[in-house]
């Protein structure tokens, strides 16, 4: 059975935004663009997975998997593909049927749910190239990592990787994160009505390429999507050239000051995160920069100023034991309060309309009842998009069965044969992990559908924390900790990006069958593909992981630092943050109970915990993006609203899809090792006199 | 009598920007800006000079002579403060007006004509502040910059400032260039009809702001001027945070690249100059571009090769014995090719017409006759703005008797008792002085008209080395050069402050008898308060001049420079220069009888000499910002025609006068020593990372 009765949940999250988010607001259509594609046979979905999507996805793969490898092991920061997965499989899928057209062999035409299942099968093969920790916790178990740090490098917390068990672990842990939300799907996508900006702005640009002739608006929004896409390409292009390293170039433009730079208060000239922005509803905005605010603006500066009392003075920034500490769990203990209070919410509605419609078997349909006692009828109409998305959505189930026994299934499987791949794992560490990952997949798909971060790495490092602290280090707790990592972060990074995926199937019309079947196939492309693209890198340079060298896999010392600091127990942690932990834990849930009891005017003046607590970990540069992303729209909307409406999304996916293509030239130039001319350096005017005089001295200028 | 038979040149050069500038297109109206003026009296000259705008205008001038005598004498870079002017004026008179309406005393209402007197008066007064050299030229006669060379510092080459013969010198030469180019206003406005951005900036904020009520497009434009106003200006502020000195900031952004910055090719993010490109034809945009290219694309680097050979190496980089004199003369001498021409091309008009109107006397009327045999009635029609503007523009006549007499009288007055001042200035240097200055003046006014750019420095500079070279070390050359400078800049300076005021007051009806009477208001109060300011100055800060101090007058030392290279004599130029020299010249002349005698459809893609030059001297950055300003205009033009020409030349003024009016924040940020908080720094990779070698060695980043 579905979970039908969350409409009063669904109709209260839509009039907290009913200002901003009118019916159908996803495409701002003033012509419902499912009005325009009415003539258009949505095809089955065995239709849909046809041998050349799966061609070109798989030719994608490996090119995605070789990006995303690099970008794991330079930076260890990457980027949502989604986008540009789209975009090249419309490229590349219509090179094909061009080819064919004119040759006179084209069976089926090209349609954009096709499209659509081409870059699900691309997102999915990619994600496990992020997902299997190469850059992190897969490689923090080898010796080369182990030798950089002082502590825990003895065998029993050593496994230097090899092709053989990295691809069966893959195997092991990377589908069960498909089954673990699939039953969810409904409450997210069309109960929630979350955003999910990636996949909404993924969809929008596969319905504009797919749009038929004679749409005069659809046209005129694509070409906005166009001009804005060409623009946000430019735009990321021409900051590169400023830009040979992290703290030059637009992205370090302290445009509100150095010391609010030093605070991560700047605009990063990102406009992606400004077309997130855009795409977001308000609340969503200023949720994060109150969150910003709040952690970045008035609790880190004054818990900084504790240094050398809360914790030891002088660590690495990126260090647990100081503020990063703080940082990290207090954004977690925030996120899991909300995600908490959700899951339960959730569930006990669940369990509520499970007993209620067997207790009226018979005398009720199954159709939705509002449990506020009013009428249906006060429902506001859906939209004819919203009604043709929705039959197309609801139209091909997954039955219950087949994912609550997948997901038992494969945990049974995983229980029994991961601790013969890692012996210091014990089997009721995974079942434990099995049994808590749902919710946190859960919070974590809550999360990115309504800020487009997924925080997969952060529920990772909860999991090494806690099953290295409960292993200890005699144990081989930090081996422990990772492999507990590595299950946790499969799970909850594939429940977003399969969450993410879905959006854009319901926007496109695609069957939720045959994009699952087709993330099946791609996980399982990514399975392989993704340990041998690794052990190319790892064969193929003798200095993979050494710090300073091309690859130095910055975030492999980082998580076994982290399962270092799990095994010397919470204990370790910085002074009063587990009191902050449990404070803010709290404060999320009483935040949501009195929104959930209020009036619904005061509810939509109230911030949401979840959105709150990204900034707090990553940032609150990303906030300053997102609400002039707002600002723009607001600005906009008072000028003309029809216009707005009708183009603010095609504004915004422009903007998101031009950045992420361009994660494309980028490693294309990285691999080739070309670095940018110029640096864009910000100076105070003391040091710029001081930089001046060197120059000066050292004949440079 | 005048000048009426020029139609045929206005003609040509109307048709040469047909395509661009529409009739009344420099307020791009829909309805007549005039028409909507049409109910309001225009005031008689007399009325528009009343008591109130003489007392605003005398205390800004006061204000003003400050705030140009502060930058000459830190930075000696003095932008145009027509706008400023404007504004301000606009303000207190507004004020004036509004307190004795509330007391219920007010017998006339605020005009814009009146407005545009207090603009003139203020402009011209100021004008006395650059133009009177108290940060070079006379500054530079100087003891105190005399020690700073090696060469000619004897008594015979020294002339310490005194209150008195500052005031009495500048008496004697600041009148004379109101009368230099007075008769030939209606031809510089009327039928050449140039553009003078700052000007038609400056008659566009004026008309907005007397707008009568209920005029709905009229409101529109002033709205969005405010707009772009609002946003130039707090662009401008922005970017001073990022630029404590030259090297920092948008104004030093290397959006080319770093090689084409070294070059000057780059854009400096100036509004300013985007908003004069917009309202510039476009033939002027590719004009200086094309110079731009050729100098310091192709010659300069080329010349710059043959450093050591042609001229000494490691010269400063403002020393005309180097580059920098290929640069002067050779703009100098495209300037003086294309002035010229034109000058005797007007000239033999005059004549022509005055023999043939003696001939025929009483057979025909003084209406203008075409010469090109075409009848009168092929004449485009005149719009209902320009039919307006040209009555009351020509309503009150200064006559040529009070013009030439003037002149005569001023010249005559001068040449008798500048030598009794400086008794190294010969009577005759002096006369002949003022037999060239007329072309001189017409050459500048022309060159600002089409391109906003006064370069009265310039032709200063030509008249050191040539009054210099003549009088010899021996017999004061350098004081007499440098006073030669002073007459010279003083006329073409003046002379293109005036024609600058005419254009505004075409524009905005005001009387050319009340502002020639205004501006000769003006300038006596600028002779007096102008010397009383820098003597504050002198008696005030003991180190004025001295290099490294807070007041090191940079130009100064540069214009006693000249003259010595002057007194050396023109064999001291860098090798080929003046071979150079003569090749410009010539091809000036030619470009232009290539021009005139060519078909009018291949003679407008034929570029303007005059505007060609500026950069040559100037660098190509700001012909970049032009172009940008053209290519704004011409993308929004492709986009939608109507709406370009109707808020185009708002918005270019908007984005003009905004910058302009940030000179007073600047000055008085400049003047209470606040300087910038970050230095924005672009240095190349290799650079970048030595000083991040230096800033982690010094401990500074």
């Amino acid at each position: 059975m579905e979970m039908e009765e969350m409409n009063q949940m669904s109709r209260r999250r839509k009039s907290r935004r009913k200002d901003t988010m009118e019916e159908g607001r996803e495409e701002g259509e003033t012509m419902p663009i499912e009005k325009v594609f009415a003539g258009k046979q949505v095809p089955t979905w065995r239709e849909q997975l046809t041998f050349r999507a799966l061609v070109v996805a798989a030719f994608l793969s490996v090119m995605f998997n070789f990006i995303v490898m690099k970008l794991s092991l330079t930076t260890g920061i990457i980027p949502s593909l989604n986008i540009a997965a789209g975009l090249l499989g419309f490229f590349f899928v219509k090179l094909w049927t061009k080819a064919l057209e004119m040759t006179g062999c084209l069976r089926q035409p090209f349609t954009r749910q096709e499209n659509t299942v081409i870059q699900t099968c691309v997102v999915a093969s990619s994600g496990i190239a992020f997902s299997g920790g190469f850059g992190s916790y897969l490689f923090g178990m080898s010796g080369r990592i182990a030798k950089q740090a002082t502590e825990a490098n003895d065998a029993q917390n050593i496994k230097d990787p090899t092709l053989g068990w990295m691809i069966g672990f893959l195997f092991i842990v990377s589908f069960i994160g498909l089954f673990s939300l699939v039953p969810l799907r409904k409450i997210m996508i069309i109960d929630y009505k979350l955003i999910y900006p990636s996949g909404t702005a993924t969809a929008f640009l596969i319905n504009g390429f797919h749009t038929p002739q004679g749409a005069k608006l659809a046209k005129k929004q694509v070409k906005t999507l166009g001009t804005f896409f060409t623009f946000s390409f430019l735009w990321r292009f021409f900051q590169w050239f400023y830009s040979p390293n992290d703290r030059c170039g637009f992205q370090a433009f302290p445009s509100l000051g150095l010391k609010a730079y030093d605070n991560t208060f700047y605009f990063d000239f990102s406009a992606a995160y400004v077309g997130v922005g855009m795409i977001c509803p308000y609340i969503v905005n200023i949720s994060i920069l109150f969150g910003a605010i709040l952690s970045w603006g008035i609790m880190w500066p004054l818990i900084g100023k504790k240094e050398g009392s809360w914790y030891r003075a002088n660590l690495e920034s990126s260090d647990l034991h100081g503020l990063q500490g703080y940082r990290v769990f207090i954004a977690i203990a925030l996120i899991l309060g909300d995600g908490l209070y959700n899951f339960i919410k959730v569930l006990s509605r669940i369990i509520f309309s499970f007993i209620s419609t067997a207790q009226s078997k018979g005398s009720r349909s199954t159709l939705p009842i509002s449990d506020d006692d009013r009428p249906n009828t006060t429902t506001p109409p859906i939209s004819f998009n919203d009604r043709r998305r929705t039959e197309f959505f609801m139209k091909d189930q997954i039955p219950n069965v087949v994912a609550f026994g997948g997901y038992v299934a494969i945990a049974a499987i995983s229980i029994v044969s991961l601790p013969r791949i890692f012996h210091q794992l014990k089997w009721y560490y995974v079942l434990i992990a099995y049994i808590f990952a749902p919710v946190l997949a859960f919070c974590n798909a809550y999360g990115c559908g309504l800020t487009d971060w997924s925080l997969a790495s952060a529920y990772g490092k909860l999991a090494i924390l806690i099953i290295g602290a409960w292993a200890g280090a005699s144990n081989g707790g930090v081996i422990a900790g990772l492999a507990a990592c590595g299950v946790m972060m499969s799970i909850v990074s594939t429940a977003s990006d399969l969450m993410q995926d879905f959006k854009t199937g319901y926007l496109t019309l695609a069957s939720p069958r045959s994009m699952f079947v087709s993330q099946i196939i791609g996980t399982a492309m990514g399975c392989v593909i993704a340990p041998c693209v690794f052990w190319l890198f790892y064969i193929a340079f003798g200095d993979l992981g050494m710090p300073g060298s091309e690859y130095p896999a910055p975030y492999a010392s980082i998580y076994r630092g982290i399962a270092i600091l799990g095994v010397d127990g919470f204990s370790s942690l910085p002074k009063h943050c587990l009191t902050f932990c449990y404070i803010f834990f709290a404060a999320a849930v009483v935040v949501n109970l009195v929104r959930d009891f209020s009036g619904k005017k005061v509810a939509r003046f109230i911030p949401l915990p979840m959105a709150m607590a990204i900034p707090f970990y990553i940032g609150a540069y990303f906030a300053i993006d997102m609400c002039v992303g707002s600002l723009i729209l607001f600005l906009w909307e008072m000028k003309n609203k029809a216009q707005a409406d009708a183009f603010g999304p095609a504004v915004a996916s422009g903007l998101i899809c031009g950045d992420g293509i361009y994660t494309l030239p980028q490693s294309v130039l990285a691999v080739a090792k070309v670095k940018a001319p110029i640096c864009m350096k910000f100076l105070s005017r003391q040091i710029n006199d001081k930089v001046d005089a060197f120059l000066i001295g050292a004949n440079l200028s």
